[in-house]
């Protein structure tokens, strides 16, 4: 049976039998869904005899652009780091003692209790910290509850791991707050969890300290987990400041996510971390943190030195640096919210205060020759050299996620071909 | 049911009843499989009120030793790839072009034809291209050939990902080669892998090109992947060079594994490589390269300003570096071999030729108060701050993994308490 001949490649020995493995068909699969195997595919629709730049409003990563470059004190910690040859070595598996507690008295500022190194584990940005978490509860039998629309790397990590998902609604009318008569709803005695994204990915939303107070109450009488994703906190700028999740850690038990990658814009550097909220110490009753060191125990680190820099990183870098971001982020969003109302395909329920994400709604009525969200996307990149993540990719079919930070004349540039390909594909009427 | 009542905690509202989640058992019980957490437990049993210093013989890192402190070459590749701010933002699935091209070429100069960028993946470690290549390989059913004594990193990863293992000996008697008979018995058509680990972790042997051919002739035979561990590659300081798997990979596929960590002596680096030597295209026929950038897709990658620095470490470092770490590499060989002679309780089958590692037996008869391997190394621990690896560690009960690469000062300060550690527990006749 094993020695199935294949005749085209007779002459060649090594390929005329099949060999025993094969392809992993879950992994290719799950491996689908991620924001950036989208964007790669777009990337490769782009016409190379297009000779003007691409304008990639798809992710979450403005680095390249000369105003969103991160600060010196972030630069030179890491220099000092690698060159002192302290943190050359392996790292412990939760992350190094200065580092951990350097993370606990940069989150502690915003809450009423003072966090402990302890609460704190270093991930290779916030994307290694989701990994970690869904792995550590996905006991058998397990679901989470998931936002739609999401951020599809819950997804692809909850499907590899067997744990199900149960999306719930955010509510575009009510500025994307999560439908909480449908979280409960959704909700069983085998529900561990609920994420929460907040600043909003891809929504641009920020939620009221009401709001999360109560999402932490109906976690509380669900019995489950609060995950709450702030990857993208402290970059706010509309009429709503941030709150972090961790000052109801009280009600029912919080794990925060967060990073250096978005506030100091240095995606690329990957230390992330996971803290937990959890003055009770729920978490640790019920095995949660034996499960998420066992995970930490068996997978990557961060690279030590990066670990090592943090200390510096989060304490010398001056408030002007933040403001100077935010600043370039609230002009980006007043660009964007203004260009959206000139182009008649699209609407955005409400402007972005946060992130630098906004979802706009597709009116495939007031277009010709555009099947769908996606056939939207391709044909923006491959006439346009325009790269926009289409809303399927994060639950919502015929919506469209678009990034705004960039540098704003690249912005402008870029409606301006929004437009364009707007006018090209219009019905006539 | 949901609503059990913990008496003890009635006074604390978040803990009258029992939350949903709990401990992921599985995940908690293959961690306990890594080196650092038997490390890390021994580590704990040292006696806080002695006042010598830990000699740690029981890790490859020995980057905490003056000796062997990377080269400026490394330490300016980094830093000046953190101040071009090039490699701030996110890196492709696979890794940065320049940094798997720096990598083809480095390989390709001991390999009889050429690398292409293509055929390499950056990964955090070598660690993490473990992680990745089972996690690919773990289709249904399937079972990996793993070396008895190994690397136990492999044993967590095949038992998170659920692929099978079946152990094959590595003969003492025959400087730790394979037992071919007994990889030929193991296998079946649900065998997709065999692990060589050269040079040897924990053996500290080199094999000979001979002994490897014969190793991809029997893969070919099985219809079997090579998965080629080399992260020790070049650290060879006896009669045999070292010879790259890649070699034979027409003979059978071949994905060699490998990184910076050892030679440059920079292991919290987190910067590996998972490279396909195969040049046949099987691999890529078959669906194991789909599934390798399955996994690399959500998993997360080595920091992008690492792999910024890759060219410049890997075409720019001098021989004399390398030499300067052979040699003393070699100089720790030596007094290893000849103190284990002075130490009745402990034999050795054969004189380290490679890696930072030699295995020896335990003469348990020769001991009054000693149980096994890891009572030994838990009272070595306690009594003398000497931490060596319990070979059950590494999948051979009474045995022990001791690492020599490290100050030889510190060496023979080591081997000096080993042996008042035996004298005082030797059977008194």
């Amino acid at each position: 049976m094993r020695e199935r001949k294949i005749a085209s490649n007779m002459e060649n020995g090594t390929r005329t039998s099949k060999w025993n493995f094969k392809e992993n068909e879950k992994l290719v699969s799950v491996s689908g869904l991620t924001v950036r195997s989208v964007l790669n595919k777009l990337m490769s629709g782009v016409d190379p005899a297009d000779t003007r730049p691409v304008i990639p409003l798809g992710h979450g990563d403005p680095s390249a652009f000369p105003c969103f470059r991160t600060t010196p004190v972030a630069e030179d910690a890491i220099s000092d780091a690698v060159r002192s040859a302290k943190f050359n070595g392996y790292s412990s598996t939760v992350g190094i003692l200065p580092a951990r507690r350097a993370v606990a008295e940069y989150l502690s500022q915003d809450l009423p209790y003072k966090l402990s190194p302890d609460d704190v584990y270093l991930t290779i940005g916030c994307n290694q910290a989701i990994e970690v978490l869904l792995n550590a509860l996905a006991c058998p039998n397990a679901n989470i509850l998931l936002p739609t629309p999401g951020f599809p790397y819950y997804e692809a990590w909850a499907g590899f791991s067997h744990l199900e998902m149960r999306h719930f609604n955010l509510l575009p009318e009510k500025e994307w707050e999560v439908d909480l008569n449908m979280v409960e709803s959704l909700a069983d005695e085998n529900t561990v969890a609920i994420v929460i994204i907040n600043p909003g990915n891809p929504c641009g939303n920020v939620y009221t300290d009401q709001h999360l107070k109560k999402v932490a109450e109906m976690a509380r009488k669900l019995r489950i987990l609060v995950i709450a994703d702030e990857v993208y906190a402290h970059l706010t700028f509309g009429s709503k400041p941030f709150v972090p999740m961790g000052i109801f850690g009280s009600i029912s038990p919080v794990i925060t996510l967060g990073s250096i990658s978005k506030r100091w814009i240095v995606p690329g550097w990957r230390l992330g971390w996971l803290v937990t909220n959890d003055p009770n110490g729920i978490l640790k009753e019920h095995g949660v943190i034996d499960s998420i060191t066992g995970y930490l125990n068996i997978s990557s680190d961060p690279a030590t030195f990066i670990q090592g820099a943090i200390p510096q990183i989060l304490q010398k870098t001056k408030d002007d640096f933040f403001s100077k971001i935010v600043n370039i982020l609230r002009e980006d969003a007043d660009i964007v919210y203004d260009r959206i109302k000139d182009i008649p395909c699209i609407t955005c329920p409400s402007k972005p205060e946060g992130s630098m994400f906004v979802m706009v709604k597709l009116l495939l009525d007031l277009l010709e020759d555009i099947e769908d969200d996606l056939d939207f996307c391709d044909k923006l990149a491959k006439e346009e050299s325009l790269i926009i993540l289409p809303g399927v990719a994060v639950g919502l079919k015929n919506w469209l996620r678009i990034t705004f930070a960039c540098e704003p004349s690249s912005l402008e540039d870029g409606f301006q071909r929004l437009n364009a390909f707007y006018q090209r594909h219009a019905k006539k009427q």
